[in-house]
């Protein structure tokens, strides 16, 4: 052979190297070998499943067979693993995990002694940001892909959140008191309005409003707020029903006989509202919310903890009225993840009901995943792996001994599962975590913000906390 | 230098060498740098400390200077880690992890239309000593040394346990019907004898008679269990007002008016006996445990899943009643940890006492560990790190996400900790796992086995729930 013939040769077999191993690609993402929980309309489930997804869709889902027909440049295989949606996370304040384990000394009057004077004195837009970073790493690795916020500094929250890479709705407070981010009352609905047109259309962010409760907001500014959402197609979230003494303070100010039955009045009860709680919900105010057809976050586990009561949850799903689930904030609930509110979500009505045979483990994945875009309006791009949704996806192994045996997926999922059994996080096509291992933003590149956050703020909460139980003891 | 002096050196070097690296130890090992929840009289914490521990025993706890009096030849650097006493599982039934997971789909009467039928198929000496092992794994990994048990084949259950590594409290059942390891009604009073005959002084295993029920087991084998048990100076364990129909039962039949007032009026409720479950205590019942000094198992996740109600608890721990917390079986909570139950031990309380202010984490953690240790009337030995206690410890790493940040370690650990946080564990003195790797048996020893008994009982168990639920349907 000379050496021409042989340069060819090489020549020859390159270019055919590069037609077996470099394909031209119709998807960029193969999951294969999991068992696929596809919260479609059947809730079918698929034993040896696959998943694939192109850009930021999910393109194809089916039997094992189906990866036959596509070539992608990542393949991930999820072999004894649950495939599922990504979970939905619908209320929350995330940058309260700045402060959370904080006031947890039983102190009666723990919003007015201890958050709102914590809040005043070390709010910050820096803090903001950097707590939102934490939590919303802390959301990544617990298979949360997607959560609703209201709090305040927006563009703070809206910045972070992008760069961990999850998706949010995230409702800029409005409130009748100077707050951080708007030394004059109703400040938040200008701070709105400017984020909204920064975010509007951003493939991550949904940017709201969130007027904080309708009697902390004046009749005018929530009449006000709900046309701006209406021009601007934005949608609202807002705290309902969550204290017994609401519905007294309508009775008297508004000749209406709850909050409910109040928004309807001022009609401002409409598809873009998300009311947050719900726990004093009457039968009429069910109906009412139906109606309308918003959306409603149930909190079990954070209700269970502040002692705030059940919602009637089971009535809400039974009904059909747009039902996810929250946390609230990480002051209220601690964990900012889903698994032990999916436990809540069950317990709470099955006590509540004195039934144990309600509230299953597939209805309560069902209202994690489905029922949290249900209730966010976002059910026609998330909640489920079809056809056509944005690639929100989550991979929960099943070999740690905490998920042996792995009987009914559903179950272990609501009753046995841990956060750390997530393995896989996939936002909008982009693996955020893989092999429980960021692949966006490390813990470790906020380790030290936090760090240092936490140092500030715990000389200030120990004398706060001081005067809070003195508060307390002079009160009893 | 000549040889002779050259070798002279190198044996001086050699003897100075040996002098300065193995001194001898006065200790076995030695705990560093961790925030030290030692859970005394006192609930002491110290924030740099250590713990020192020589063959089973701690030997010393203090600051950071007590590390210069000891040398050991194993320390364990926890640094940024909470280090506490393990956890107490104070009501489990431990091999039914095998069937943990089935019959959730929503059947009413599961007792008997499931539990039973499953347990009468699949249950057999090798399936408890095989579910053993996985299920003290689990709870090794999870942070719990010491569980209590109601079950059979207690043997078996021992071997198991052994080998991991942990302590437990064995109670061989006794009931009135044929059961897996006795074809003969209350044949499990001569298993238990023989049990406690191969187990008692045992340094891991506290043999126990478990009579299952007052409604399950006559008087005189109640009586008689009582004689025994005082005899061989071992507990009791039993179920008491688990249900509420429990009470009818007892007044048609035995003219008291609880189960409680029964066990004190037949003479068997003393210091002996450790009260599974108690959610339908009166105050005269707490009266009555509290004068005889027997212990009660709190299992407030359980009861909520079961929807079988909240018990006394804050009542019971505000009159200083020997009370610990509980998972119940896996069947009945899933989780055989306590981590989602240290939340429940709080928040069922505050729902039933409408008071966000009691059951606070303190006071939590306390009745996981030397609560715990009370009720099972251990508290000499173990439930909290003092000099003279055997060495059971935990250490629970704080540099996780979910458990930034941390300003009060009690509340980061009753609502912000997973299983998977606990880092270290160590059951009288030997470690069972470090940096969360098993150090005793590896799970994927058992796993082949784990994986054919899931096969095997996941087609009889699928047939079970169709007429399970056709059961149901027949009865609506």
């Amino acid at each position: 052979m000379n050496k021409p013939t042989l340069l060819a040769s090489i020549i020859t077999l390159a270019l055919s190297g590069c037609a077996q191993f470099a394909p031209s690609y119709n998807a960029d993402l193969i999951i294969t070998n999991g068992e696929v929980l596809t919260i479609d309309g059947n809730m079918s489930v698929i034993e040896n499943g696959v998943v694939v997804v192109k850009d930021d869709k999910i393109i194809a889902v089916g039997e094992a067979v189906l990866a036959e027909q596509y070539r992608a440049p990542k393949l991930i295989d999820a072999q004894d693993g649950i495939v599922m949606p990504g979970m939905i996370n619908t209320h929350n304040h995330l940058p309260m995990i700045a402060f959370r384990g904080l006031g947890e000394e039983g102190i009666s009057n723990r919003l007015f002694a201890y958050f709102f004077p914590l809040e005043g004195e070390k709010l910050s837009r820096e803090l903001i940001y950097n707590a939102t970073k934490l939590g919303a790493i802390d959301l990544a690795q617990s298979g949360v892909t997607t959560y609703a916020d209201m709090y305040y500094h927006m563009d703070e929250m809206a910045k972070a959140t992008k760069e961990v890479g999850l998706r949010a709705v995230l409702g800029q407070t409005v409130i009748k008191f100077p707050v951080v981010d708007s030394s004059a009352p109703y400040g938040g609905i200008e701070y709105a309005q400017s984020f909204i047109d920064q975010y509007k259309g951003d493939p991550l962010i949904t940017p709201a409003y969130a007027p904080h409760a309708v009697y902390t907001v004046s009749k005018e500014k929530l009449q006000q707020i709900n046309q701006l959402s209406k021009q601007q197609d934005v949608p609202v979230l807002i705290h309902v029903a969550e204290f017994p003494n609401e519905e007294a303070r309508i009775k008297e100010e508004h000749q209406a006989s709850s909050p409910v039955e109040y928004m309807a009045q001022i009609g401002i009860l409409d598809e873009r509202v998300v009311l947050a709680h719900g726990i004093h919900f009457s039968e009429n105010d069910i109906a009412l919310v139906k109606q309308a057809d918003a959306g409603v976050a149930y909190n079990p586990m954070a209700n269970a903890k502040g002692a705030t009561g059940m919602a009637p949850a089971w009535e809400m799903y039974r009904t059909d009225v747009r039902l996810g689930l929250g946390t609230d904030g990480p002051m209220s609930s601690n964990q900012v993840d889903l698994w032990r509110t999916l436990s809540y979500a069950s317990t709470m009505q099955r006590l509540k009901h004195d039934d144990r045979t309600i509230m299953i483990p597939e209805q309560v994945i069902e209202m994690a995943t489905m029922g949290g875009a249900k209730a966010l309006h976002m059910e026609e791009r998330i909640g489920s792996l079809e056809v056509g949704k944005q690639a929100d996806i989550i991979i929960v192994e099943t070999q740690s001994a905490n998920m042996m045996p792995n009987y009914d997926p559903y179950a272990t999922l609501v009753f046995q599962a841990n956060p750390s059994n997530v393995d896989t996080t996939i936002v909008n096509g982009e693996v955020v975590m893989e092999n429980r291992q960021m692949q966006t933003v490390a813990l470790d590149d906020v380790r030290s913000t936090i760090d240092a956050m936490e140092a500030d703020i715990s000389a200030f909460a120990k004398e706060l906390a001081k005067k809070a139980i003195k508060s307390k003891s002079l009160m009893d």
